[in-house]
């Protein structure tokens, strides 16, 4: 496994700006730096002020749920914005969603690791231009268990590719770098006490799958091709719960590569929508489906007001 | 490189359903379908009724683009539908964007490799559900050319990986697969052909090099992590030319690769939006990046009006 080549950040001028999190010696050499799929940048708009008290950041797939995230934090926090005022920040783009309320932003990041990889690039850019410190970052989404109850939360402790491993390859100038995927075991744990005190849904620490492919990739039988049966299927997710894997998505191997890499806490808390024991089709109620995904955003929000309130 | 394993489809009933595009046995076994990411079914739609008559499917990665395409298409191809009944067939998800205008569909796919496969695998199995023939299938997007000019459009001869081979490379249940990503050589020339009708703007056909990331996987500086130097960016780029590479964009692997699995002849058109061996930066005016787009729809616009009125 390749080491992370991380090159210690310059020391800001202030001791309370502990800000760093980009690694890239070159961003100093631009006049300006253009968050292309963000439709922000450096000299279009003020970051600092539009994001300096940033503590807290939320990403998600699905646009509509990172909105309703926003709107509940607003509610739990009694921020006390109108609905109609907490806009879209990115709405000049359709790549992502955007939203802020008070120290919490919440981002979507579409489905795949290339496409939370773009998002990520981007955000970890704009905490640095925002000099924003002590930011702690939350996935919050939804997956396939494995021999987990649908409805269930899973709290990743490592994300793991396809053979198990607990790092994130990458093909860069032809040369593969390997990051790791471990996540923080006190956040982890933390957000664990949190879903024991809401006492409503199951809620368990697990190691995280993440593939490239929803259909083939994840051993289903119900995609466009198939070529194995359903014994290799039922093979291959056997010695993935072997494995100490609980659930099945499709960012978190980025997600976690890239918090380690900018020495960001990062947690991936995602709902299980069914058991890949038992089935591969989402076949669920609308109702049934809605309800499940509120629940990582159940117990990520009682983590941030914790924090706040003991702030 | 591993071989397709592609099992023979079996034979419609009608000699003109020769719709097929599926490869996978356990599809007879599935009393529903649920097309999950497009919030369709077999039992809650009758899909022939819907889509029985498609010719022509386009497929990008923005969701306004894709929108403004069933758009320009309904006047090109003179159907008259009024724009406010051009409506969003996947309007119950946020996962992609479903238009149809006449005999073309026109759908979004997000952004990277694993986003158009999820969307790939349900509609190479929507073409077989609605019985579906004789379909050619493009992907219009955008890209960062190689040695061309911006604005420039190219027309994919192979999409090739990071090492500049014309493959896929996909793991399945642990073990991996490579999959060929040669396009159809004489769809491309006829794509060509439109663009020298059109003469407009230049079109090429070149290789196309597919990311599973924009910064680093693009040998840009200007991401948030950069470990490497102008000169080994510029040296691999410069490779890239000499593979015959003339644009990157991060879709094209697994469009080729599924066209070739499914039997569906498939065109890649891409605009190229900056030359990267000038620039890392999109920082061309929002008016001219948005003439820029157009360009693929125009060609392929154009291809397919020419194929409908020679019918």
């Amino acid at each position: 496994m390749a080491s992370c080549n991380k090159e210690p950040c310059k020391e800001e001028t202030s001791p309370q700006e502990k800000c760093c999190y980009v690694s890239n010696p070159h961003l100093a050499t631009l006049k300006e730096d253009i968050l292309y799929h963000f439709d922000l940048g450096t000299r279009t708009h003020d970051l600092p002020a539009m994001f300096g008290d940033i503590k807290f950041v939320c990403v998600g797939g699905s646009s509509w749920r990172m909105k309703s995230f926003a709107l509940y934090m607003n509610e739990l926090l009694g921020l006390g914005h109108e609905a109609a005022d907490i806009r879209n920040i990115c709405a000049q783009t359709d790549r992502y969603c955007m939203y802020k309320v008070g120290p919490v932003l919440s981002i979507s990041h579409g489905m795949g690791i290339p496409s939370i990889s773009i998002m990520l690039h981007e955000l970890i850019k704009l905490l640095y231009y925002a000099k924003c410190s002590d930011v702690v970052a939350f996935r919050i989404g939804t997956s396939g268990g494995i021999g987990v109850q649908p409805g269930a939360v899973v709290v990743t402790r490592n994300s793991v590719d396809a053979s198990f491993h607990p790092h994130f390859e990458q093909n860069v100038l032809g040369t593969i770098k390997a990051y790791p995927t471990a996540l923080s075991e006190s956040l982890a744990q933390e957000i664990l006490q949190c879903s024991k005190e809401i006492n409503r849904f199951d809620t368990i620490l697990g190691n995280t799958l993440c593939t490239l492919d929803f259909y083939e990739g994840q051993a289903r039988l119900d995609g466009a091709f198939c070529h194995y049966s359903a014994e290799d299927k039922m093979k291959y997710l056997h010695s993935a719960y072997e494995a100490g894997v609980r659930n099945i998505e499709m960012e978190s191997a980025a997600f976690a590569a890239i918090c380690n890499r900018s020495d960001l806490p990062g947690a991936v808390v995602c709902v299980a929508l069914l058991d890949r024991l038992q089935d591969d089709q989402i076949n669920s109620s609308h109702e049934v489906l809605m309800e499940y995904q509120e629940r990582p955003q159940i117990v990520v929000g009682r983590y941030i007001k914790k924090k706040i309130c003991n702030h």
